[in-house]
């Protein structure tokens, strides 16, 4: 007897979400709008950008353009996006959301993320600038006083304001979420994380999962993402094999009959995990989607969980050389 | 050139500690009294206690006893306490430290921690019960929804009282320590966590002192602590070679003529990381005192660091089986 894949996860808040997502870090503005129509011609639901990414609004382009198509109705696309660093105030939390809201162009945010656990100064979001801001031109960074209570109550108002369906977090600890759900008045959906066979993590994963909390993946693929980074962010991917080659992967791929990123992709979505690859690829674009059609065996994820090595890609605490912000200490 | 070994460190709050503390951790009732007495004979001046520990009463009688034969003075002696899980809301923090401030009769306490970051269900304090409680009598491990703020704010008014000179946390990691660095009005004087060469945390200590914030380690000799306890809190110590024992500290112990004991604290307090060891040995309590007439060279230093595991033991999230409180997730 075959199960039914799971597709979609109920949120804390009551909405679904689709357990796949298209993520849409690193995608080129230019080629955006087209990029993101195409995947949902290939079949995606869900699209993971952030004001970080600088491309908001061409992904809003993109979804319209497929809505207008008739290829999608709003209610089937589920947009996260995220709040950034400097903006944490109640008043700027507000006033950014409902900006970013105007960029997507839909209506409504499904899911809006603190995107880090730590406030900086405000800087102007005038000029667009990619990557977004951790240090401002100076290179300096500038923590500010702003508690994570002001920002997520800032969160809870845009849920009750209807400009976001689901709120939530990326890059939290378990001691910040255990406060946080001390004082929550509207669930936290979500908690996005680095997370791949270097990277394991199982413990905040348990944490989350027992307080209803859906994990969702970034960087599954390991250190694919930051070798093409500059070299600050890029250093410790260097000389790491790479999971693509990696045995244990490969041989768990070859024996399913699929690819070492399907193998990986779904040794995330078997553990109700969310992932949000990205591919510029149509034919590795279509592939990523299709990972909840097999299944690997319970000694198999616990093969590729042993890879861990507590390796960090995205860790601020090492690439702010100046002021280095040891969030995961 | 020698230099002169530091002896005291400077808290936030401008009140000085001593680098070499007394751990009350374990010290049975019926000889505490006489084991703090004769610590005072010694030389020892800061005396670590808890709620939890269940010996504040009999420590102070110690201490009372000293003052009043003449070797120390109330000023001279430095006392550290905490604040147990199920004491966190304002009132009962208040309550607690107020009564364990009694129980110390000395006047004030010179620092009190808030002792891990999650606040339990209240448990009435009526009857002795060592170590208190995670679970209650039942077995069962209930949250409280007491937001670390608020405990703060109660501790900041034990300072505003007069009754807690100093106060810091235990058991915290960065992402919490940065988001009260926001709200804090009385500095963060100390961070009290579980540090020795199998569980080495250098971020977290970084972290920590470049906000000004003293690092104190407990549990400086590893597994050694662990091994007695009953068998889901000695669980992760068994089958790991003793630090005692392990060649790389005993080659330097050797090489500086010292015991590894006496290493395993140096590593720390050249570091500015306070110490608090216990012994029911008069002559070990003499050594562990003498920890900073000598210094290791950096890659001693660093030698031992690499000896870093990750591995941790004492961990609710491990020896909690009903209800794993994750808090170092």
């Amino acid at each position: 007897m075959i199960a039914m894949p799971q597709t979609t996860v109920t949120l804390a808040s009551g909405h679904k979400a689709p357990l796949v997502g298209f993520g849409l870090w690193k995608v080129p503005l230019e080629t955006c709008a087209d990029t993101v129509y195409n995947a949902i011609k290939t079949g995606y639901r869900l699209f993971d950008g952030a004001y970080d990414y600088q491309n908001e609004k061409e992904a809003g382009d993109g979804i319209r353009k497929a809505i207008e198509d008739g290829l999608v109705k709003r209610e089937d696309v589920f947009i996260t996006t995220k709040l950034w660093n400097n903006y944490h105030s109640r008043e700027h939390a507000l006033q950014m959301a409902k900006a970013q809201n105007e960029a997507w162009g839909l209506g409504y945010i499904d899911l809006f993320l603190i995107h880090f656990p730590c406030a900086l100064e405000y800087i102007e979001p005038e000029k667009r600038r990619y990557p977004a801001w951790w240090m401002d031109d100076a290179g300096t960074v500038s923590p500010a006083k702003v508690p994570i209570r002001e920002t997520w109550e800032a969160l809870e108002t845009l849920v009750d304001e209807g400009i976001a369906r689901s709120i939530g977090v990326s890059n939290f600890q378990a001691q910040l979420l255990y406060d946080m759900l001390t004082y929550v008045r509207h669930p936290i959906s979500s908690l996005q994380i680095e997370h791949h066979p270097y990277l394991v993590q199982s413990e905040l994963i348990q944490m989350a999962q027992e307080n209803g909390i859906v994990v969702t993946a970034y960087s599954s693929f390991g250190p694919q993402s930051f070798r093409e980074l500059p070299p600050t962010f890029s250093q410790r991917s260097k000389g790491i094999e790479l999971l693509f080659d990696e045995g244990t992967v490969k041989g768990v791929a070859e024996k399913h009959g699929v690819t070492p990123a399907q193998v990986l992709l779904r040794w995330a979505t078997q553990r109700n995990i969310c992932v949000i690859p990205k591919s510029n690829s149509p034919n590795r674009l279509q592939q990523n989607l299709d990972v909840v059609g097999f299944d690997l065996a319970p000694e198999e994820i616990e093969a590729i969980s042993k890879l861990d090595k507590g390796l960090r890609f995205n860790d601020p605490g090492h690439y702010l050389p100046n002021y280095p912000l040891r969030i995961f200490a």
